[in-house]
């Protein structure tokens, strides 16, 4: 059983009892009329996780590039491109909306453990690097390089099989996963690269999975890339880019865990970088964005079945699926502590028809009237960007907050942005 | 480990290795350009799946009411609409596209443990019955039909505390699940019944949970309810319908299982429904839509990191989240074997960026090529329902075959679809 405890931070704080997300009081959004639920992100969030990697690669030769699968709403991606961000993308739609929101190509780069030709055609036209997972990957790359008579710059993606001791569902680096070259992979396509002219191998990659608890996993796999950065310099190939891809956790525990931070991860990795003279490029996306976040519900009832007891909230897994997915904890309050009844052990559950739709489980909470706000922590990295339409909840509106100011930065969905898609034609092949 | 095996049926079959569903050679539809992932659906199976449902309550006064949180595409609630279906829904744009798609309101109902007042007002405007799942829920239903000048009619839904013996996340009907009445709440309900005029209970609901095994749980939840029903009219409800929910399993390992049939169901409720006199609702889903529908998808590469094989294809957890969410298991297969080489024990994944992005795991299948089809089974419910645009792979086209006829039944989205809810304006409070 996790018990709730008070979250205090510059960015959250309380007075009398109400929640304020920099200088917005939530219940008052809720009292205005907002429909809920809604993911709301704060501006001074944002900048104060960006600031911990824009001091973490001071004096190095480094691209902070923002995975933006995390969440790319298109208020956040303009905030980071502005920054000095630069962009991971792992689809077509997504190199577009990095672009359209202010990204350089120069500082962007495309994953994949399976691109589709539309992801690679997007990635040459924009002229960003790819990242190659695979010895298919390299040949279908090469290929579509040739039909767009390019050279397309490439980074290796090793698998450097180290276990990063997260959940399984999050862990990339092990060869059991399907992420990347196994170091026997990578031996048979130094060779085959030798007779691909269309590709250019400018660098190596790993990620060893998301959520990472300390840097070990991180200074080891550095270790393994650089005895492949010689062989591959051996080989001819101008290697400049060293990728340790992203991996920090954010404490959903909101005080119980020490995290590495961004300084940890650079100075982990800077002794590789400054003997072989390698840029450093960076991939948070979790620890830039997670925080920043939150999924704010109306709490529609309160239930007790003699076994246990309920708050029923209009939020649910079709906004937040991590806990029903992965077992994730999230922190959840009220929103205004002032107006709360006795405090009991709540199971936080949303009205999807599924017993999996929890946001928590055996939660120490005041128990709340029909009506009042809730919010969900750090639900700024994986929430809308996995969200469905399940039960036809259909996607939420996104705010954001700057100081006093609140900016709604997508709209909720309508029936008709359902019904749109419907059609009834014949297919004659 | 689970081994591919031949599937056959009168709708999926062979010929010359090529796979058809009814008269579409499935691979044809891929090389005649369809873009993948897509979800295909038969006529053939609905038709056959629906009529094991009607020869189950021939001769009994019945409503079979698809639980359209399973499947909503418009046309297939057109055609179970057409059969006579009756159409389950749990929430305000549920009950529009119900209607919409022809389903008559005496034969809708709406269910949901957290209904909110647009969900309400919705099934109160269409004159359907609803459910209620909680003591806060009947407040808020009866005060929402005060407020509409009309009489709410009820079912009530009870928690039997029985255990389904299925997957947690979809068992329903223990006390540990967030549904339904206890006993002890029906007791106190029944008091406050008697100064609500604007409801009235006209008959009893237990939903156990999905995929059930064996259909003796729904026999004693029937029996446990028929005492309730008896009280309850003793207290003056004019109580004529008992809802036994859904829950019948499909064999996903197609042909390892022996599952119940409806009829197993009826013949398990049919005594408590001749000696009270009572007309029974059902609510299947996934047996009336699961085996009608695949996933298909093209396969991206094959990759071998030394100690896994993977077939790598375009289908995704951001289509089907079953096998990622739920562990579940859905046969896999080529949609053509005439050209597949070798048989190697695979696991199946998708093109997102995230381990979880499974599909099958450990399958022997043949080698395939770059290009070559796949079809994911049993795919029909749960699949698009709960579809997300992770990574930004958006929303997928699903095709409705009949004999020889292919419709387009929902085009796939596109970046015009995503960015029309993108927003930037201010909010006052």
């Amino acid at each position: 059983m996790l018990y709730t405890r008070p979250v205090s931070s510059a960015v959250f704080h309380r007075e009398n009892g109400a929640l304020y997300l920099e200088r917005v009081r939530l219940s008052s959004l809720l009292s205005s009329g907002l429909e809920t639920p809604f993911f709301i992100y704060s501006t001074a969030q944002l900048v104060s996780d960006w600031q911990a990697y824009a001091q973490a690669v001071r004096g190095i030769d480094a691209v902070v590039g923002y995975a933006i699968k995390a969440n790319s709403n298109p208020a956040i991606l303009r905030l980071l491109a502005g920054f000095g961000a630069g962009a991971v993308v792992v689809s077509d739609h997504e190199v577009r909306l990095a672009l359209e929101s202010g990204f350089s190509p120069a500082r962007m780069l495309l994953h994949g453990n399976g691109k589709r030709s539309r992801d690679i055609d997007a990635a040459l036209q924009a002229g960003i690097i790819l990242s190659v997972d695979s010895e298919f990957d390299l040949e279908q790359i090469a290929a579509r390089a040739l039909a767009h008579k390019t050279k397309a710059k490439l980074l290796l993606r090793v698998n450097p099989d180290i276990d990063p001791q997260v959940h399984p569902y999050i862990s990339t680096g092990l060869l059991d996963s399907k992420f990347g070259f196994s170091e026997a992979a990578v031996e048979r396509t130094r060779q085959r690269l030798q007779s691909l002219p269309s590709v250019e191998v400018r660098g190596l990659h790993c990620h060893l999975g998301s959520t990472l608890k300390t840097v070990q996993p991180v200074r080891d796999a550095a270790r393994l890339l650089a005895t492949l950065v010689l062989a591959l310099r051996s080989d001819g190939h101008p290697i400049d880019i060293l990728d340790m891809g992203g991996g920090l956790g954010i404490d959903y525990s909101r005080g119980l865990e020490q995290l590495p931070i961004p300084d940890e991860l650079t100075l982990a990795v800077s002794p590789v970088l400054r003997e072989l003279g390698l840029r450093l490029f960076l991939e948070p996306g979790r620890s830039l964005v997670g925080r920043a976040g939150a999924l704010i519900g109306r709490v529609l009832g309160v239930k007790d079945n003699g076994r246990k007891h309920f708050i029923v909230t209009d939020a649910s897994m079709a906004q937040l699926i991590r806990p029903c997915l992965y077992g994730a904890y999230h922190h959840i309050d009220l929103l205004d502590e002032s107006v709360a009844g006795p405090s009991l052990i709540f199971d936080v559950v949303g009205p999807i028809c599924e017993s999996g739709d929890f946001l928590g489980q055996s939660r120490q909470l005041p128990t709340p009237r029909a009506g009042d706000g809730l919010i969900v922590y750090d639900a700024g990295a994986y929430g809308f960007a996995m969200a469905s339409r399940y039960n036809l909840h259909l996607g939420c509106a996104e705010y954001l907050v700057d100081g006093q100011s609140i900016r709604r930065v997508r709209r909720a969905e309508t029936f008709d942005d359902l019904s749109r898609t419907f059609s009834d034609e014949p297919i004659s092949l």
